[in-house]
């Protein structure tokens, strides 16, 4: 048996900082030189997803220039670094080999996922180069890219029936709900099945929409986790991965020769950290896409509207434990059809957090609205048209306190709102970041507990959790007049939007064919709303987002 | 020599509408009947570009009825009609040959653009059936769709070799400005080297961001244009083809047998439709996408903010050219800041145009917030907070009438406001469709000067071409304060953005190196507006929208 060293240096690149991303690696590579391999997640050199900067032909330059000065820091301990590699036909998906200042070899990747969030097909041509071996700490180890690993009969298996001992793969996986556990069945099956370890190495961290959740893992070649890094933050895992010396003995691929076998002091099983059960992974989803979207655009501080409701208090928290409780101001705009409640329950809360507010009443801002309608156009300003306009006026005052403050607006909106189109466009989706836009409500109930479970004390009180919902844009009104309940909603809008199912189909499927009607017609019709929605984060299959793309006109009837 | 009499039925369907462009095709199927064929464009049946509708297996299975719809009803004349083909590999970009009541044959799609606007990998497979000629009127005929006319060694040099005596592309696609010159030239000399003639097939009409230009043409064997369907404007144009008899006769492809020969009356040569000169195409195509995306949501009537400046003129012109001056109402809302001749030349403008005006004046509701600011924060309001809430409450405003009303609300930026970010988010951007969102500023004037010139009287008042820029949101504003002179800006942003040029490369070409720096980092920075932007019809190369997609995250320095 032979042991190979192997550092998984799971990092959080900003997408286009090249510099700073030289300075990051750097900072691992000071840490590595006892280990054989130390390997970055996918395009770890860039930032990943980087969309049409890759149209930009200076910029895939700057970054093969960022890869010299990578390639030239390398050691004794070879690095796999993922950047842009490039040709007259094309740019690719790559991972570099680095080793003694010099770059030895690369592999790019075959599988573009061209689905779901991803548009690879659009910015990447597809990598064509007879596959290698690389013989490092004197094992042939097989690269591959993300996709690459899943696709039946691609590069995995040519590089295990090659002589491969190791397979590496380096991923750019965003998070959805579960997602840790459907990677680990799969890797643990090709491993096992190739009897072959396979590292895989993840990033971490938010990119607009997307976040990377890390948990990057180690299987052996029984398919066990033998190395898991942390869901959600940056880690180096250091540990030793047995070879049999006895296998990969044909070798019908070429091999390079990077780096002979190095001798390892001890056996390095560091501990390995655990999956997160389902509300953890999930509210540490939104943690992290909020702190890295609001930090990484070059922020500090946050305002929200916090109305007493039940959504704006989980945005509040989690607003909270991402930038800290200096770092947020709540902006309580009460109306004339606020409720009491309302104003003292947020005030708990602020109270609880301890974060930051302002009490700003919104009556004579409407008030004058109202009397220069009359004034100018001699009617009585109404029904939606006033309560669109309530919600509008606090828009503009969060803008306002933003302009003037220098802070980020987060809107706190969920999914089964955004999806029926119970919101007010620049109005209560006025701001930068929607922090549960993919967060049906049931769920935001279900998060709202759980955080709650976490602390020794009360976070978000009680009384927001109880009361009935209610936007309170007239008096006494309540979500459930104009929507069924959210626990026959939610089911419904998920088997519509995530299941792409009909309108026929979801009756099929037992649905109630007048609140099918009414709940399609709905979802189809809030189509515009979302397309000027703000981003926000996509924790399940199917976010409003990349994820989603329907036309606007569009006469389909579902 | 032979004739073929082909219809070409340049139609304008509505996506997801599979009835109403039923309805459409029956319409002309009425008038094609001693026709050899008549060709509808791509994916005529279901409106084109459908996006993420095609992930749906219902809505697919809706289409593939609709076809058989169509089917049933076509008679002596065959059909050639564009939809979705589906089989357990996947969805295919498809036209269906139909005659005499049944779907006798087809081809699918086999390349695929992934690139610009489209996204056709994602929602299509590629087709990979055997090519086939059809003999229709006794003329072998092969068909392609859109992007297969243009790939070197691709379907139509297969079909030409294999004994094609006709070609038959029919396509979605869409207008910039120039396009149709490109096209001709392409095409003609495929027709002149192939010499064979093409059939050049196109949709029309606006589809969200898109607007199809028709400008369908046939070209004959030697490459000269015989005929040519009006740009913008739906028809059904009948030629007759001349096919020589002594060509064609080694077939190597199979022969799909659909009808035999027809005698024709006479010789059907139509007037051919003009190629539109620059200013006039890029007119009727802010027109055509204007009133398409208007009357295919279902509106009527639209209502935008009428400052006196040219932006907001040249829309309101086109606005009442594309709905009629009774389905407008310029909205004007003067501040403190308002000079008194952008109210009369606003007014001037409501005149000639004959459309319907609001003045409501927007200084006590913006006096109301200023003093609930000192109120409530014991602060005065002031610079870049104080001009943005100005513009928000008129966009507070529009949306008022646009929800009191049923109107849909119009934006008025152009290109190099949203390129450099010289817009407020909520404020002048709110709205459902942005009319000149693709159209530089030194074009707008352009347009406005070209639109006074096509009328006797004039429309757009001089004083509002001849006075300096302005946003009027504090005392003696003018936009050359904050920017570049427009025939300066211009040009730069079109490397900057079309170019996909660096900021060092822009230096390199000459310009000033302080105002590339400038200009990049404001474009940069106004990625965040323009992601919650309304869409507005593409007329360059790359728009704003699906064009260029950008991360928000993004610290490379351009």
């Amino acid at each position: 048996m032979r042991t190979v060293r192997l550092a998984i240096a799971q990092i959080n690149p900003v997408v286009g900082d090249l510099e700073g991303n030289v300075e990051l690696i750097r900072s691992h590579i000071e840490k590595v030189e006892h280990c054989d391999l130390a390997v970055f997640g996918e395009m770890s050199l860039t930032g990943y997803p980087l969309e049409d900067l890759l149209l930009k032909p200076g910029f895939v330059a700057d970054n093969l220039e960022a890869l010299k000065t990578v390639a030239s820091m390398s050691g004794n301990c070879v690095l796999a670094i993922g950047y842009a590699d490039s040709d007259d036909d094309g740019v690719y998906n790559s991972v570099a080999i680095c080793q003694k200042g010099e770059i030895v070899g690369r592999y790019r990747k075959q599988n573009l996922p061209n689905v779901e969030v991803f548009d690879e097909v659009r910015n990447f041509s597809s990598g064509s180069d007879e596959l290698n071996l690389f013989s490092i700490g004197g094992t042939k180890i097989g690269f591959v890219i993300c996709e690459d690993l899943w696709v039946v009969n691609g590069p995995v298996d040519k590089l295990v029936n090659g002589g491969a001992e190791i397979i590496v793969a380096i991923n750019g996986s965003p998070f959805h709900q579960g997602k840790q556990q459907e990677r680990e069945v799969l890797v643990n099956e090709i491993a096992q099945k190739s009897n072959v370890p396979v590292a895989y190495v993840n990033l971490v961290g938010g990119q607009d929409e997307l976040v990377f959740d890390g948990g990057s893992f180690i299987t052996n070649s029984q398919g066990v986790v033998i190395s898991r890094s942390p869901s959600f933050y940056e880690s180096l895992v250091i540990s030793d991965i047995l070879v049999d010396d006895t296998k990969g003995t044909q070798n019908s691929l070429s091999i390079v020769d990077v780096s002979p076998p190095k001798s390892h002091e001890g056996n390095l099983q560091p501990p390995i950290s655990p999956v997160l059960a389902n509300n953890e992974e999930l509210y540490l989803a939104l943690v992290t896409a909020t702190r890295d979207y609001v930090l990484k655009t070059g922020f500090q501080k946050i305002c929200l509207g916090l109305s007493g409701g039940i959504d704006s208090a989980l945005v509040a928290t989690i607003a909270s434990d991402s930038l800290g409780p200096d770092n947020v101001t709540a902006v309580m705009m009460p109306s004339r059809y606020s409720s009491d409640h309302s104003l003292k329950d947020a005030q708990q809360l602020v109270e609880n957090l301890g974060i930051s507010s302002i009490v700003f009443p919104i009556s004579e801002i409407h008030s004058s609205f109202s009397e220069q309608w009359i004034l100018n156009l001699d009617k009585e300003l109404s029904g939606v048209t006033d309560e669109n306009l309530q919600s509008r006026i606090r828009g503009v005052l969060l803008m306002a306190f933003a302009n003037a403050n220098n802070w980020l607006v987060l809107t706190t909106g969920n999914k089964s709102e955004a999806a029926v189109g119970y919101s007010t466009l620049y109005g209560d989706t006025a701001g930068a970041y929607a922090v549960i836009k993919d967060i049906y409500k049931t769920k935001v109930y279900e998060l709202a507990r759980w955080r709650n479970e976490t602390s020794e004390n009360e976070i978000i009180p009680t009384s927001i959790i109880d009361k009935p919902p209610s936007a309170e844009l007239r008096p006494d009104q309540r979500d459930d007049q104009s929507l069924p309940p959210y626990d026959v909603l939610d089911p419904l809008l998920e088997s519509y939007i995530e299941g792409d199912r009909t309108r026929i189909e979801l009756v099929e499927d037992g649905y109630d064919s007048e609140i099918v009607e009414e709940i399609v017609k709905l979802v189809d019709r809030s189509e515009y709303k979302r397309r000027q929605n703000p981003p926000g984060v996509r924790v399940t299959k199917k976010g409003f987002g990349r994820d989603r793309r329907l036309p606007l006109v569009n006469r389909y009837k579902g």
